[in-house]
Parts: C-alpha cells; structure tokens; sequence
C-alpha cells in the first residue's frame, strides 16, 4: 500500500488504472459502462487518495466516510476503487457480473462496502442526505457523505428534493460529485457542458457550488478541500468531464453508452498499460463516540377498551411513541402529514428523533433508506396513496436489503368524501410485490399497537396499513397477534362458508355474519391481519370444512387479499370455490358507510355474496355450476 | 352575465363570492378546504374575469385555455368558479363531496369542464407541460394552460421536472400561479413567504418570474398581462397570500387547513354575505386551426419470419412506427432510453411526434396524459423497472380517465447481467392494480406488433411488457390475437398438467412440454399473452381437464400472472391444484440463461413442477397430500 494522500502524480496514474480497470474487466464479461467510469476515473482517484476517510478493513465503523455511487452503472469505477483499496482481490474482481459474484451489474450490499444498492438513477443523493442527516442529527459523529452523481439524473425530480432537504436543513457534511459527461444514454443531455447553469440551479437551491474541470486532479483536490471547509450548507462540485476519456474512439463520442470498449487491448496501451497501484485510504476521525440517545425501557403500549371506536391509525401514532420511547434506535419520517398519519404524537414526544420530509415522498423514504444505512430504524408514514409516489425507491430498498417500517394511511374507499385521489386502493399489490415485504393490516386499534410493536423487530421492509375513521375495538389489549398469523373470529361445526377480511372489512365481515345467523345460516369469520406472509394453514382448514371462501377487501381486485388468499389455497390443493370482493368500480365522493355499500364490500354485500355462493357447488366434474346471481368467471 | 372584463370592483367583489361560496359548500358537507380555497379568490376571479379565454358551453373545443387546479384540495374555489361561470347551477353546487355528485373532493374529469382529476400534489403542472406541449408542438393553436400551484407541493420533485422541461421547451403558453399562503397541512412550509426564493430557484430553472400581492387584484391582473405577454419562456407568477383570507379566525392560523370554517354564517357575514355574480369569460381565439399532421392511411405492421430471434422490445419499436405512420394522432414519449425501449425508430421516423423527456418518468407520463387532454394518443416507454417512478401518475391517470398506452422494456429477471435495479418484476402487480387498465405480454415479436395496434384502440391506460432478449417467433405474421384472449399452444387428450406462461416463459413452457412428451408426459401449454382482461374461458376449461395447473413467470410471485390465474380458477370453482412458479428469490447478475434457471423458472424448473404435481392429486377430503417434492403450502 502507498501512501498517495499529498502525490499528484499518483492521483494521475490511479485514475488511469481506474480507467484500465474499468475497461478490462467489462470487456472480460462483454457488457457494462466503462464509458461512464472513464469520466470520473479523476474525481474517485483524488477523493479515495486524501478525502475519502474509510477504514477498508471495518465497513461498518460509524466514524468511517460513506460514498454513494448515484450513478450506479458506473460500477466499473467502484469496483476498480475496491481493488486499488484492496476490499476485493484481482480474482474477485474478474467475477464482474458473472453468476454468484458479489460485484453485480450496479452495486448492492451483498458486498460489505456498499452503502445502498443504485442503478435506478435519482436514488444515491436522496438516500445521502439520510446518510448525511444521521450523522447531524442522530450519530452526531465527523463523517462526510460523497455521493457521484450523473449529469443525466439531474433531471430526475428525485434529485430536487434532496437539494431543497440538504440545504434545509444544513447538510454541510454531504457532497455531490456531479460528473458533467455531456453525454447521457441516447445522446447529448439537456445542458450538455452547461456547468453555470447547474451551478446556478444549485446555488438556489442553497448549496455552495464549485466548478472545475473534473480531469485536473489539482482543482479536484482544491474542490474537496472546499467541500469540507465549507460550512452550514452542502457543496456541490461540478465537473466538466468526458465521457469515455482517454480513449480516443469513444471520448466524448454519441453511441458509446453502456458497452464494452471496442479494441480494449489498444484502449489499454492508450492508457499507458495496466498498473497494480493499492492504496489506502486516509483513517477516519475515531475520536467521538456514536451518540445514542437516552431512555429506551420496558414498551407500555398503549391499551383500548373492547367497543371503543378507535382509529387505527391514530393507534399507530400512539404505539409509536410508546415504541420510541422504549426503544432509542426508531426514528421517524413523514411527509408533512403527521396530523392525519398521527405521526405528530411522536414528533410532539420525541422530535429529536422526527424528521419531517415536507411534501415529497421519493426524499421520505429515500431519507429512511438512509438513517437505517447508520443502524438506525426509520418508521416512514403518509398516506397509502402517496406511497405510490416513492414506488421507486421501495423496490430499490428491497434490492439494498433494507430493513424499514413503512406506513400507508387513509386506506381504502372508507376515507369517503375526499374522493378517489386520496384512497390507497392498490398498496397491498405494490406492497405485496416487493422481495421480502411483510404486509400487516390490523382491524383495531389494539392490534395495531401489537402488530406495529411485531413490526420493529422485522427484517426487510414492513408495511402497515391504517385506516382513517374509527372503528370499534374487537381485541381486547392483552390478546397476541403474530406476523404470518391470523385470527378466527367465528366458527362453528356447521359452517358453509368461510369469510376471509382485514383492517375495516372486518367488522363488516362479522356484521354479515350476524345477520346471516339470523337466518340459520352459519359463516365462519377469519381476520387475515397479516396479508404477506399469509396463514395458509388455518385458511386451509377452514376451507376443507366450508369449500366455499369469500374474500372481502377494500383495495383493487388485482394483487391483494383475495388473490393472495386464492393463490395459497390453489397451492394447498384444496378444492372450492371462491368469490372476490374488492373496489371494481372507480369510487366517487360519499360517506364511508356509503362507499363500502356502493363498491360492494360492506356487510349487505357479504351476505349477498355469501347466499349467492351457497347456491353454487364446485363442480367435481370440472367447472361451476353458474348460479343465478354469480358473476360470470 | 356580466362583462368584467375590466371592472376592478367586480372582480375583488368576485374574489369575495368565491370566498363565501368555498366556506358555504363545505360547511353544508362538513368537510373539504375552504381555508386553502380562500388565499386564491383573487388570483382565480381576475384570471377568469379577464384572462382565461374559454367557452363554457364548449368545453373540449381546441381553442378553450386550460386551467388545472395542481393544488386539487382547493376544490370549493375551483366549484365556486364553475358556478360563477354557469357551469353548474346551485342546485349541483350543493351536491358536493355527496354520493353521485359530480363535485368530488379532489375535481375529476367526469366534469366536462375538469382536464384531469388532481388532488395527488405535484401532479397538475407536469399535466400542464403535457398540455402546452400540444398547443406548441402538435394542435398549434395559441390557446393557453394556466396551472394553480400549492406553495407545499413546491417539496415535490416532479414540479421540478415540469419546471425544468417547461423551459427547455420554451413553453411560453404556460403559466405556472404559485399561491404562497405560507401554511401547509400541519404547519409552516419550508420557506413560508420567501417569495425571492421561490423566484431565484424558478429564474434559475429558466422560467420569468413575477412577485405579487396576491390579494391585489391590480398586481395580478398586470401578473396575468405581462405572462402573456412574455416570450419564448414560461411564467411563473408567485403570489403572497394569506390562507384563509378574509375570515378573522382563520386567516394566517396554523390549524385550519382541511377543514370547514367555523362559525361559517358569522364568516360569510365578516365578507359581506353571499353573491350571485355570474360571468362569461373572454372568448378564446378562435381564428386557428388545429393543426393536424399528414400521413395516415392503412396500417402496415412489421412481419417476422417464424423461427427468427427478435426481441418483443424490437418489434414494439418497429409496430409503434408503423402505428404511427398509419395514425397521425400517435404520439411517443421516452425517457432518454429509446436504444432500449426502441421508440427511436419512431423519433427517427416521425420526429414530430416524438417527445424526449429525459431521465424523469413522472414528467413522461404527466406529459403522456396532457398530450391525450387534447386528444393525441400517447405511447410513453421507459424500463419496466423505471415505470415504478411514475406509480402516482398512473393511478391518477386511471382517475383521470385517461386512455394512454404504456411499456415497459426489459421486464423480468431475463435482461441477466445488469441486475436488478433493471428488473421490471413488479410491474404485473403494478400496472394490474390500475382500474380499468389493459396489461398484455407478449412472447414474441409478430404477437408483439398485433397487440400493440389492438392496444391503440382500447380505452384507460394500457401496459405492454416487453423483454429485452431476442426470443424466437413461434407465431405467423397473419395470426391474430386478441384483449382478453389467450393462445392454447399445446393441447391433447391425454393431458396430465396445465402450463400457463406469457413472454419470456413461453418458449420455456414449450420446451418443458417437449422434454416431458419424450418420457410419455403430456401437458397443455397456454399462452396467456393478455394478463388483464383473463381468458377465463380458456382456463377453466383446459384445467377442467388436466386438474393441475403450474403458472410460470418472469416476475415477484405475489400479483402477476400466477395469481391472476388461480382466482379466477378459483371463482369458476374448478377444483385444481396448482403451482405458482416465480421469482422468489433476490436475483444478482448472471447471463439470461443462468438467471431464468437459478429463480427457477427455466424449462427445467418447469419440467421439475410438472413431475412434482403430477405426484399430487387434489384431496377430495379437503387439504392436498405433500409430495416428497411439494413445497409446504
């Protein structure tokens, strides 16, 4: 290892070994971005010679730097940075998008020293400014955050966000390498070389902002130097680069993008050979402790009486402060609704540890994706519809190995008069089909509080649905729920059917049931709470008995309950036959109580459907009998 | 009506209508945002007075200027307007936010008068680029789009996508009225009355900027007039107002936002009590003719040959183009990923109808439904995985009624080494969960084009998934293909098991089939190429037969095609026992082969569930019998 911390000519010879590398190891596999890696081959040889302070050997120090690759398909670069650092060995290194390497396509945290998975572009900045916030307000340690950025994603709304949050809120120890390559995967970019106008934009913004030709390792280092001597806001540096630079027949050349570089062995020479520089990075700042927060104790959940009307999500307001105040690490994000998510009990109790993400739902959970990088657990609420908003960013934190606690308020067409704008009505599906999710989606305000308590202790990403009016208390406080589990609230020997709702169908689901007792009719009743994972087990008893499931949600027919439960029976092989309800119109302005009524899923239209089914037996000799009032398959 | 046109009087006497009309409507309800509707009287009752050239009784004439609400909430304003300008009668002004009104809480388009539902911030002014986008570049008509903008919706980044591209365009028809009231749901906003801030980032983003009193008609009429006037650039006029102007206890206090006025009689008193102006806005110019490109005639799609290999994605490019030929009212929009996608082939084709919207999908698909307000029919692409970006767009494109046609390329765990950031594997789910929406798969390249003009004539947004891979042609150029149809492939009498595949998977389940005839085993093969509308028809009766369905796709398991299948098996009642074979695991990189093996669902993994279900037979008694192979249910 080389000391290169004060050596401009070793800056120069790194950044052409980043280059070689780069170039030898996606031409190995055939595919991949040196052009994109070319460009900032200056910016990443100066920053991890003398600015980046990282110990290679203990990923996970909480005093060590973190930098983002935002420009993820530049992973050529960041590979050839782990090699010249020495995470990875030369051996490694040629697995480069090969079966069961760790250095894939873009970089993911398979690979200790990698933050965050990116490759969707808009993603590493919002994420920093998590990275950054954490080391502010929560660690309160020295580290910096360096995120490279590309000139392309600038046009991603996602980066504006995290430039209004930044400056907000003072985020001196975060940098954005923005790498001016003029060129993005198509042709030229909007601005091409047009640094004053980024410049300008960013100085708005309210970041202090550098211009510099990001192939001269003097300015490069001069630049970072201001970086970190600058203090109260972010600095941004631009820095007119060339895409493919350094070889002759693809510098700064159109069509270029995302492939292997003709002719790498001449490319190569171009380049002055392959070299074998390691360096080390310069040690962090180990001198201040992580700074944990006090209190934390026994959790005193909050607790409601049977037959009280309580909302749930004013009970996940609650059992979240009472989870903060038990446990140091939760942290809260919301996006400026906390009033109607009832995450305002917990800034009101604990707003050292709130974070409040205005208007802008990408920077939200982006900002989650963050705060946890640092161990922290970040609970992140708006409303389910909102959610959608940062779709994105949830499917990426997947793929990071995110583990966080996402909440999605007014569910459902029971919100009423606000209209269709504001109801989440296809969150379990989006929520659903997102790798390793758990989907909860509690009835009460008592199971809330238990499921939300569940939640915390969850790897990967949790979502909880909540619901806006008041429903009555069915559990009692002391009842257990479990993730993966579910609740039968009627049964008995001579049930026919077997009603199968969550969250606010419930009550209308035993409603039903009631009313259908009346008649000698006897449904069972089973409360899903816990949408993914599923109890397939206790569905598939219940349907041996009753061969006859109605499935009752307040959600799109497509990707929810229904199909989730149909699914798991058709694997299990049992036999019945199985009616939907869901929202299969498109809902107006009305009352909750109306709502329900005219999409067909309140308890009127259970026991209609329970009586239609009825009628109906599966038909062993292969298709239904169609009843009178059954919908046609 | 009266003309007040040029009345100063009249129009502040106008603003105070507006006032007292959004508190009466929504205290008569007991719900809504007067407080927000109250900070922009002024700014809306000189705009319409004077500014806003349209006909009433003619509400999709080419010629009407736009007015899109981006900050929805203000609803009682927007519906006050309507009745001013004798849209709505009082009688219907009275329905709001009740059962079967046509005045939703958040406006909708099943008003004639509304373009597109808003209520999800941050949405009406990328709409609104869409909108002036066709009065520049397709209509040519010098008809104007005005968009309201919330000072709180200023957080999100696709308002910045919209500022970005609005200039770049040199949108000059386009006016963005920005109310800063200071207060957003739950306290201050960011920047409260920074109006200078505001400007120099919007100045910076290219825009004219004007600093206004909002309340002081004056200055907004002269804000209107110099808007108009300015060239070459968009406007942005950024308002200093007050929420809740006009009524003492609430004007300027935190706390009020989304709810009824209090006391609303002695409110309505405090402004003078209630009006009855009715206006006619200025007529618009009607001297233009909308601009209609040449070209049409006879469809001519591109044919394959059976048995080559072209990539579905080729042929979308290469159908689209074609469409476009035949359809002058086609229009594409991309991402910067037309080498991808291969809309290129259409911009290289018809330039004119092409829209490069760079790396910001929530602007593409906001475009996308501006554009099909003035009737063009758009064509957004971009990676499936990067449609994520957009969830919010679409879902209110589906509340908005729009007919739009989207795709998303390199779907599925198939596109191999980039891994998967570049995955589409969750847009089945996605795009499933969207009301009304038409989803289709194709496996190959002549099926590919076929759809795609079947897709052209469809209403509601429709969502073509493609693949990245060349896959061979295994249809005819002649065959035909229909929504909600599917394409039985392999069939006997003997058929033990039902394979269910789409794209990618087809040729996979063929080979299966294959494999399993040469050791005497017969299996049906459905391609099931329309995911939404379901051929139901078909299943139940292929697996009336077989008993034994395997599902098999290149996405999560949860939402996709498997799902699909078996509820709707399940609601036939067609007893089966079924698996679902998915990605169930985090895919990393590797070549397409190695990918669709290791997630399991290759031609082997197919032949492997095959084997395994044919050892299972449906428990008549209720529950399955677990194979040695099963997986636990």
């Amino acid at each position: 290892m080389t000391d290169v911390s004060d050596d401009r000519q070793a800056w120069r010879e790194l950044a052409q070994q980043f280059r070689v590398d780069s170039i030898r190891v996606s031409s190995a596999v055939g595919s991949g971005h040196p052009t994109s890696s070319l460009s900032a081959a200056e910016l990443m040889s100066v920053l991890v010679s003398k600015h980046f302070r990282y110990r290679v050997d203990s990923p996970k120090s909480p005093h060590n730097d973190h930098l983002l690759f935002s420009k993820g398909h530049a992973s050529p670069l960041y590979y050839s940075i782990l090699l010249a650092i020495g995470a990875v060995d030369e051996e490694e290194f040629q697995t480069y998008r090969r079966r069961g390497s760790r250095l894939e396509g873009h970089p993911t945290p398979i690979l200790p020293w990698v933050d965050v998975a990116t490759g969707s572009l808009g993603q590493g900045l919002p994420i920093g400014v998590g990275v950054a916030l954490a080391g502010k307000r929560l660690d309160r340690l020295p580290y910096r955050v360096w995120v490279l950025c590309g000139d392309s994603e600038m046009a991603e709304g996602s980066m504006w966000e995290a430039f209004a949050t930044a400056s907000y809120e003072g985020l001196d120890n975060l940098t954005a390498i923005i790498d001016v390559n003029r060129l993005g995967q198509t042709g030229p970019t909007r601005y091409e070389w047009d640094l004053g106008l980024y410049a300008e934009r960013l100085r708005a913004f309210g970041w202090h902002t550098v211009e510099i030709d990001g192939h001269d390792v003097d300015a490069v280092d001069a630049a970072y130097a201001e970086a970190v001597a600058t203090g109260n806001k972010p600095t941004a540096i631009i820095a007119r680069t060339v895409k493919g630079k350094g070889v002759e027949w693809v510098a700064n050349e159109n069509g270029a993008h995302g492939k292997p570089v003709e002719d790498a062995e001449k490319a190569i020479a171009e380049l002055g050979g392959r070299r074998d520089m390691r360096i080390t990075p310069p040690a962090p700042d180990e001198s201040g402790r992580r700074h944990m927060f006090e209190g934390g104790g026994p959790l005193s959940l909050p607790r409601y009486e049977v037959g009280q009307k309580v909302a749930t999500r004013k009970a996940y307001g609650e059992a979240l402060t009472a989870l903060g105040k038990a446990r140091p690490e939760i942290v809260v994000l919301d996006g400026e609704v906390g009033n109607s998510t009832y995450t305002e009990l917990f800034a009101q109790a604990i707003p050292e540890r709130f974070f409040q993400m205005y208007i802008a739902e990408q920077q939200m959970v982006g900002a989650a994706v963050g705060l946890q990088v640092r161990g922290w657990r970040p609970f992140a609420a708006t409303f389910a519809a909102f959610l959608t908003r940062a779709y994105d960013f949830v499917r990426m934190g997947a793929v990071s190995r995110v583990s966080m606690s996402l909440c999605g308020s007014h569910a459902g067409v029971s919100i009423g008069e606000d209209g269709p704008s504001q109801m989440g009505l296809e969150d379990l599906a989006a929520l659903r089909a997102v790798h390793g999710s758990t989907v909860v989606y509690p009835c009460d305000a008592n199971q809330t509080a238990k499921l939300l308590a569940l939640l915390a202790d969850e790897s990967g990403i949790t979502y909880m649905r909540t619901t806006r009016q008041a429903t009555p208390v069915i559990y009692g406080p002391d009842e257990e729920f479990s993730i993966g589990g579910s609740r039968v609230l009627r049964a008995s020997d001579d049930d026919q059917v077997t009603v199968v709702a969550a969250g606010i169908t419930v009550p209308e689901a035993l409603a039903a049931a009631d009313r259908l007792a009346q008649d000698g009719l006897s449904a069972q009743v089973i409360d899903l709470y816990s949408v993914k994972p599923l109890d397939s087990a206790t569905l598939v008893e219940a349907v041996r008995r009753t061969q006859r499931v109605i499935t009752v949600e307040d959600h799109w027919p497509e990707g929810g309950l229904g199909e989730a439960v149909f699914a798991s029976l058709a694997e299990a092989g049992v036999p019945f036959v199985g009616e939907l309800l869901a929202v299969h119109i498109m809902p107006g302005s009305a009352t909750p109580e109306e709502e329900l009524a005219d999409v067909g899923i309140d308890s009127t239209a259970i026991t209609d459907a329970v009586r239609g089914l009825l009628d109906r037996s599966i038909d062993q000799a292969g298709g239904r009998r169609v009843a009178a009032t059954g919908r046609a398959g």
